[in-house]
């Protein structure tokens, strides 16, 4: 398997004991697999946990830090981290304002999240929720109910963040926090499949000139497959599906990501061809942010999240922030 | 193929139109590929140019703002930008006093910036030159005589542009660049082989169960095939090598970087090992970097770079910089 692993195994727990040695200023807890900011509790701040399988980061252990999360779940490679975990991280980051879960909507995550927050109920931690379900490719999917999960995610918790750094409200900053996610459209498109370190191979079978149009982060199918087109073609069919399911209001935020394996050439070309097709259209792009940011492994292909943000979004987003995947300000 | 592009032939053209679209702080030069600093030239500060082949970004365009280049030059995808363009990217960033050429050690780079050097001192323009040469795996190679230059590019690039941002004279911006270079090291090891969009192909095979050991960033040979190997090994290798051919001497920036092709999982995950055996041999990593930086399209790899920095490069290391692949600090 061409991969950078000791043991399959143990892939996750080395990789936390690597982002632990890379950024001291982060506290990273082995047992449950939790990466968190090194001054956590903060007392009076509304806590933000996130987390998910592992293998889309740098989303959510990337995030974790001023300005973002207090606390991220990784669990094993494209699977739920367990409701013990959740509810260490929520724990974690209860500084007696309560905790926001932001749960990307598949149902293994959406079960073992609404437990923790039983759990931590239990022990008087408030806790708010915010469902993420952005990916307007497909109605239902593979382990999910309902739009899954992608892009927005990275937005919510920018935005969700800064608001709880500000000192506001556990039920302010969940109100923000359902705000992006109603504003915001994904849609992704894979060019190739995703090897998983536990099967070694890729997770579907797609042939030398086709792509998967709408595929999901785990590498679920999409709405169809295609002949690779041009990159202005692929641009055009991820604008037009996002502004049908999303129509345009306001300013946006324009999130071109890449899902592991795309170099950044691909990605600005790919970003230049959004762009103008958000001027024909009179969609004004207030922000954007090109990279590598909630992955698929090594997965060859990008997506693209569209935000229709308001003015105190924008002003959230632009807050400094600072953590291993995404840093300004600061 | 599968990429996101439209024709082969003007992806770099068209990568650098949505890089100006994404960045409206910098300003591209279509004519002759430049990426430049916005507010360039910078009056009475040492300019500052980089360049190379297109594919390895954020490397060089990723890196134009403040703190770091004033105009990078773009060839095309693994081809050295001609003399024209860079004399065109010198002029852009003299702001009278002088500029600095930091060029990677490959034949034509080589040559072409020697060129445009003497172009630009006929126009009586102040022009110096630090050639990277780090790369310890091999000697000579493909397109190089003496060791290539690989990953020590950013950190010569980051380190000199702080330094220039102070007001240091050209000399002094240039001994510290020469300086970083000497104090570096780097290796690399590849998974797999890039494919470029002229080609359309992986550029050399690569049997399934083997790796390059000591890849260039073009893909040329290193020292050997080997079988895959744990990453606590091939951490070891990279290690050893550099250290045999650049001895410690204080505290070290280390930089982990991707080739492209490979997760941020499998980064941290080899950092930890890097981490771990340098602690075993008394080496204090002052500062890191994990990420993709200085890449090869799609290759699944990964490079070490080890600089043994004095505290004036780690202060000029922790200076602020704004670019669009390398942020901290504002």
């Amino acid at each position: 398997m061409k991969k950078f692993i000791n043991d399959p195994g143990e892939v996750v727990a080395q990789a936390l004991a690597g982002l632990a040695a890379a950024h001291p200023e982060l506290r990273v807890d082995p047992d449950n697999q939790l990466v968190i900011r090194g001054d956590a509790p903060v007392r009076g701040k509304a806590g933000i946990v996130s987390g998910g399988g592992s293998g889309h980061e740098p989303l959510h252990g990337g995030f974790v830090g001023p300005g973002m999360l207090d606390a991220a779940c990784a669990g094993e490679v494209f699977t739920s981290p367990v409701p013990d975990a959740i509810l260490a991280a929520t724990r974690a980051a209860d500084g007696g304002a309560g905790v926001l879960h932001i749960v990307k909507n598949y149902t293994g995550d959406v079960l073992n999240f609404e437990m923790a927050a039983e759990l931590a109920g239990d022990e008087g931690i408030a806790v708010e929720t915010v469902l993420v379900d952005d990916d307007v490719a497909v109605r239902d999917s593979t382990w999910t109910a309902g739009r899954r999960g992608t892009g927005a995610t990275l937005i919510v918790e920018k935005v969700t963040g800064a608001l709880a750094e500000e000192g506001a409200s556990l039920k302010d900053v969940a109100a923000i926090g359902r705000a992006v996610n109603e504003r915001s459209g994904s849609f992704a498109v894979a060019l190739t499949a995703a090897t998983t370190p536990a099967a070694g191979r890729p997770g579907f079978d797609l042939p030398d000139d086709e792509m998967e149009v709408g595929v999901g982060i785990h590498g679920e199918p999409g709405r169809r497959r295609a002949k690779i087109a041009p990159a202005a073609e692929i641009a055009r069919v991820m604008v037009d599906a996002i502004l049908a399911a999303k129509p345009a209001q306001g300013r946006t935020i324009v999130l071109l990501n890449g899902l592991g394996g795309t170099p950044l050439l691909e990605l600005y070309l790919l970003y230049g061809e959004v762009a103008a097709l958000l001027a024909e259209r009179d969609v004004e792009i207030a922000r954007n942010l090109v990279g590598n940011y909630v992955t698929s492994l090594d997965m060859a292909g990008a997506s693209l999240t569209i935000c229709h943000a308001d003015d105190e979004i924008l002003r959230l987003w632009d807050a400094p922030v600072r953590t291993a995947g995404l840093r300004w300000g600061v």
